[in-house]
């Protein structure tokens, strides 16, 4: 079996092609385990996942506790609040503590850019990076891109739209990674205040103007407005913000009959996507969740369990 | 094998006599297993329970828990706290996006009425209410019924006496409804401040006089006192409350020699029952906790395990 | 099987040498467990170990947790803050109602000293006290004395200095008590406003100057100060207190050359050990952590599985 380029899930960005196709061709092959009446395979039988996670979150951490426990893992819940991290214990030495506990994964979100990366590099222990401040959430995007493969049957060449507030986006950032990898045209789409300098360089499109811009998309992938922004100045009013930026039936009057549209979620309903539009055809929001639950199965067992012993 | 009348336990205003009988044969069938060595059965190996706890709870979720894991299910908690309704996620989205995970049971427990029956609604996973503001905490009662059972070894026309904070308890509700259903007599006594208006309808009488009613009871159900309810002047004191309405020797003169005293803690000693008797014979305190255990262990059985693919 | 003198695991005070050393021998077999590609032995199949941490605690708990499940016990946290003590429910009836699901093995950890002593006197359920207060912190000593007699490969005779705020630290007390008892000799180093009067009862010494105390040392514990300590004038600084008790090399100068270094951790660097001590051939913090999930699978292993019926 050809594994993964690398020992750590850290980002997109650090991905190969190949691992991408890896992981969803893994993935999909473990989405049936959870149509079963029985949901669990003995694959991780007696491998300790730790999910340490300094920044709440019920979804993702669920569907990774979800994902380690139907590999039959055992799973260990770490959340910041309750973590010795209030002794003034620092990360670092809750990451070596952790692995002195010979644990199999650790599984890091933090509201810091960069925090699974630099605890990566001072263990041994394999580390997905669960979310980390504005920098990546490799996990999302690839469950984003199994959905977008299983509706449209390919990546390559599709075109893709990101809108909202793509500087403060983690998971704008793993996507624009993750699809220029697959070949697929990605165009920003935003206010710009939140638009970041010199994004182009990266190899994608930018627009302002809704409307115009779904005309050739493939994907429209609405981003989560942060309200909190607001305070920031990056927008005037939520309702300004709505009137340029929220995917109405109008704004889609050009876009393509079999457009997907997707939403990393919670939805602000009426602000990234008019109801109507979510709960149309078009909206595969909660794929994506289901498409979690695999994609971080498949990430665990390719970290974990594809060598020799795992035959056993 | 007949199966329970519904898809969810929301209440036991909603179940039939018939389901009550089969949860209690079930829960006597399952009460062996927490007294084995080895204390877990295989049969819901493989499915997911969430306990989705927005009001914190030790015993409930804690006793929840147990059940899954005898049952050998995978049990994913979730608090309020942790819950990303702290990022505005409304609780039907938390629900959709659970739902997407693959779960086979979600437990709720809101410090609002009506919550678990919303969610039930629009998601097709099984719900269990446990416990939703002061409408209804079904698994109790049915745990109370056990213990009855256990212990009169019939519950037809057996005379209950519940007492205290009618109108705030969803104890005092689920216990009246599923006493209705099984031919018991059901007296309230408390102070009129906590009685609620016309609740004889429910088929109750109404007392307001603990030491005379207690005469032909069969079972005193005792409920816990919210001492916030003060301020509230729905008592001028808790001394006051308990010359009226705790359970002591002296109020118990009259009552049969076999009376069992009930309460679903946790006990205000001295406020709802005096200490003394608290600790005689007659309090089933603990045997009604330990009963909990089975109850949702055949709860969750019925819910998840009563299909041909049980059988595997 | 000869098994513990004793129930529960209070303290290190109530141990016998003999229950001591089947303690660490018995974790000197599990070690390999957790060394495994699949981590996992059936011993505890189907036994429920409930983790009742009132005050938090990352390691401690996650230890707990890790080796429970790795002998594929039932693992239940409850923390503080989520239980029902905000109920007002007493800490007895807590126990009381937790014994009545069936647990196996409370494990306690309590800011005051007592909690886990007056619960265990009450409750039939063996009880590991995983830290209570001021007081004792079993575990923990009985890890540090594994790691001190896999690395010197004995425990008797050897000279121990325990180096800090000896009047507040449940470790430093622990260890006393267990190396007492193993014919270690000890003696404790800090400030005479840590330093318990009368504590030379206990068969230890007492001295005022790391750098002379070092020289005879095989072992040198340093423990943590609690930053708050400063407030109630029981050192005037930080760094005055790093001056006269932080391990530097400079102290280490007339140390063995052999010398193992050990903390509780989390350390304090600069102030207690510094960094160069720390990451010295000399400092065995990791492995301190590292038998520490080793021997909690024996003391419950020990607790709970040394019957017949593990045989099954």
């Amino acid at each position: 079996m050809t594994g993964l380029s690398c020992r750590d899930i850290l980002g997109t960005e650090s991905l190969t092609q190949e691992d991408i196709h890896l992981i969803l061709d893994t993935a999909e092959s473990f989405r049936e385990v959870s149509t079963r009446p029985i949901k669990k395979v003995p694959t991780l039988r007696g491998r300790t996942v730790i999910n340490l996670f300094f920044e709440p979150s019920t979804r993702t951490r669920t569907s990774f506790e979800i994902a380690g426990k139907r590999m039959s893992a055992d799973v260990i819940n770490i959340s910041g609040s309750t973590s010795s991290t209030v002794k003034g214990e620092s990360l670092l030495d809750t990451a070596y503590n952790l692995e002195a506990m010979s644990p199999d994964l650790l599984v890091v979100r933090h509201s810091e850019s960069g925090v699974p990366h630099m605890i990566a590099s001072h263990i041994k222990t394999p580390v997905i990076n669960a979310g980390d401040g504005q920098h990546e959430h490799p996990s999302q995007a690839l469950l984003d891109l199994l959905t977008i493969r299983q509706r449209v049957k390919k990546l390559d060449g599709l075109n893709v739209l990101i809108v909202g507030d793509i500087a403060h986006s983690r998971v704008a950032r793993s996507n624009i990674h993750a699809m220029n990898k697959c070949g697929m045209n990605v165009t920003l789409v935003g206010p710009p205040t939140m638009m970041p300098v010199g994004i182009e360089k990266l190899g994608v499109r930018v627009s302002y103007n809704l409307a115009d811009a779904v005309e050739d998309a493939d994907v429209i992938m609405m981003l989560r407005i942060q309200m909190e922004r607001q305070k920031q100045h990056l927008f005037s009013s939520i309702r300004e913000y709505a009137n340029l930026f929220c995917l109405t039936q109008d704004k889609l009057k050009k876009a393509r009959k079999d457009v997907l549209i997707m939403h990393p979620g919670p939805v602000n309903r009426g602000v990234e996507i008019a109801l109507d539009v979510l709960e149309s055809r078009h909206s595969v929001v909660l794929h994506q969740v289901n498409n979690g639950v695999a994609v971080r199965m498949a990430l665990m067992f390719l970290l974990m369990g594809g060598g020799d012993e795992a035959a056993h």
